[in-house]
Formats: C-alpha cells, sequence, structure tokens
C-alpha cells in the first residue's frame, strides 16, 4: 500500500502468467540494488546441495535479510531474474513455485533462466533484485534504518 | 525527441556495434520496469515452435504491446537483454536481427545471450526491459494512460 | 565520497563473499545503462581469442571508457552482471578474478553466471552496469561532460 512500485497489467497479453508484466514507479524514490541471492549460510557454505527447490528457499531468506537490513519489503521489489543452473526446464519450475511462494500476491516482474554454472560451488540458484522505496525525508532515508518508514514523515 | 532517455555513443571504442554504449537519464523521470517479454499468444501458448525469428516477432509485438498498455513507446527503452535458449551463435543473429529491426534508431544499449533453456515450453526466446518515461504531471502520470503525452503539461 | 552509490552490508549473511549485498541510491541522480562491455578492439575485432582472463582485460577496459565517456567513475557503479560463455566454474572465477582487481574497494553487487554462447565470434566474457551520479546541475549535466563534476555546484 505504501510501495512506491505500481503492478502493470495488460489486457491485450495472456493472463497465464503469474507475474506483471511490468512495474511502474512513478514518484520520487530511492532505489536498491541487490546483489544476487545465493544458496549461502551464514557461513559461506553452499546449503541442499543438490536441491533445487532447497536452494530456492535458502536463495529467498537470504534476499528477505538484505532487505530487512534496507528497511525494505518483498512489496518494494521492482524487477527480479531468477537464474537456475540447470538445462532441464523442470528444474527452472521447481525454483519458480518456491519462489512464487514468498512473492504472493507482489508477482513483480521477472525473468526465469537456465545458466550454464553459477559462481558457487554446488550453487544452483540466484535470484537477483531491484526495489524501490518511498524516500522518507530527503537526504534522510539513508540514516533512519529499519522500522524507520512508520515513524517518518513526508519531507 | 520527447525522450528522457539520451543514447551515449564513445568514439574510443569500436563504431562497429549496432548498440549504444550506455543510455543516460538526466532528469526526474518515471521508471517502467518490464517483465522478460516471452513468445506467447493471448491463450498462453507458445507460438512459432522450433522458429527463433518467428518467436522473436512475438516477444517484440508482446513488448510494445506492455509499453503502450503504459502510454510508452520504443524510444522510452533504456536498457535491453536479449536471451536466446541455443548454444548456437547463429541462433542468437537470427533473434538479434528481428530484434534490431523493431528497434530502428533508437539501438538502446542489449546485451544478447545464449542460455540453456527458458521458462515455457518451447520457448526459444524472450526480452526484457527497462524504460523511462518524462514524467508528465506530479503523481498525475499513472493515471493518464495510453495517449496523455501530447496532452500533459510540465507541472 | 561523492558517490551517490552506497554500498549496502548485512551482518546476517555470511561475510564470505567479495561484494556489496546491495547498493542504495538515496538521492536525486542522474542514472546511467551500459550496454554489456564486450572483447572487442578499436576495428571492432574480439581480442585475446581463447583467454578468459585477456578478454575480461579488454571488457572492463571497454567498460571504464564508457563510464569515463560521460565522466563517471567506477564507484558510480551500481550493479553489475558478469556473463561467462563456460560451463565449467574455473572458467568463471578467472574473469572473476580480473574484474574485482577493476572494483577495488568498490565491491558492487553483482551476479556471475555462465552462459551457453555470447554474441560476438570467439566473445567469452562480457559484463553489463547500471552507474547512477550525483547530478550537477539540473539539466545541465548531460553537457558538461568527461571532468565537470569538480566545477560543478549543486543547483
Amino acid at each position: 500500500m505504501s510501495s512506491a512500485v505500481r503492478l502493470v497489467r495488460n489486457h491485450r497479453l495472456t493472463q497465464a502468467v503469474d507475474y506483471a508484466y511490468a512495474a511502474a514507479v512513478d514518484v520520487p524514490v530511492r532505489s536498491l540494488w541487490l546483489a544476487g541471492a545465493c544458496p549461502l549460510d551464514t557461513e559461506g557454505r553452499t546449503v541442499a546441495v543438490g536441491d533445487y527447490a532447497g536452494q530456492a528457499h535458502q536463495v529467498m531468506r537470504n534476499l528477505l535479510a538484505v532487505l530487512e537490513g534496507e528497511g525494505a519489503v518483498l512489496t518494494d521489489l521492482v524487477r527480479t531474474t531468477v537464474y537456475v543452473a540447470s538445462s532441464r526446464q523442470s528444474d527452472l519450475v521447481a525454483v519458480w513455485e518456491v519462489y512464487r511462494e514468498y512473492l504472493g500476491a507482489h508477482d513483480v516482474p521477472s525473468t526465469l533462466l537456465g545458466v550454464s554454472v553459477l559462481g558457487y560451488d554446488d550453487q544452483l540458484v540466484e535470484v537477483e533484485a531491484v526495489a524501490v522505496l518511498k524516500r522518507e525525508r530527503e537526504d534522510e532515508g539513508a540514516k533512519s534504518g529499519v522500522g524507520a518508514e512508520s515513524e517518518a514523515e513526508a519531507g
């Protein structure tokens, strides 16, 4: 509701896709560019070796942690790219289903693709994202951090 | 001409590429993040099975539909990524040639790459894009829709 | 220091990654979307055929040239994607090591992935990027070009 992101539908295209066709940002905003979230634990080890769905869960948990660290939430996402190290469409679908669980009604524009290999040992999944947040106060947003949104007033 | 996007050339690099080296946005803008456009018809079926060029045409038509639905045009694009499910460079080139037909003089910065597989059955092509539109009136842009640009006045 | 980009860390996630988890932009800015930088020389020929590290150097030199052409520097980068035409993780790592040499302390959010093929003959590496620059003067930024930053005053 307080998101700066407006998800865009299009009645001329198929409704048989489970994501928005675009995301529009119309107001002065703060943007957040996330590194591709990886299936790493807090020790930097790849979790769920060989398990596409298991890695997708860890990736989404890590992506949420980055958002939360900046006072952002999933509904601030404006676009994602979902990378799956596989040439089988079924592996892509397995990852996508986990990813979609986390997104829920905020079915942000996305691209899903199979890649030949990813950067970490045993890594099967990576999700990169861009978020756009409503600006709180001019030049004050960066300092206020997590949870500041409810206290801030428009500047 | 009324685009917020300025395509960037660079005389120190080769001129033997058919795209701009960067796109700059210098003014207050409205941004539009598009989902990867897919070769789906209005029933959600993949068209032109096995035909890279045929799918590229449908992808570009669908991308245009999303832009038009937001009152945007091709010259508002700021960046694209062209995904081709193939390991043969000739398939990438076939897709690129169709894609370039649509872009014309607005040779927006792009990346062209071969991927191992894409999300939909029989899908060979996907094009994702970001567009940046001149803001019309503060907070009014979202409501005015297709064709509003010529009527709007600067706020 | 004068960058509009603030690199984001996260203490809940592993520190065993050599890039920031996100990049935040909090102030009115000028954005620059770069085409994927390619390992081409000034004649448009692919250099360092068969040599991942050699191509990575040329890619980063070309990326720097585009930034410089717009009066931008590496610390203005907000996100990159590093594409490597290989299914071997060791090739990705070889490219990444060169890429990281150039970035230094500005360890911008990035995604590193293996792709099946890239657009140019013999091309093994491509790096795409988005930069965000502090605006200099309203509507004047585009004209002032390289080196203008130190002379410009806030509008």
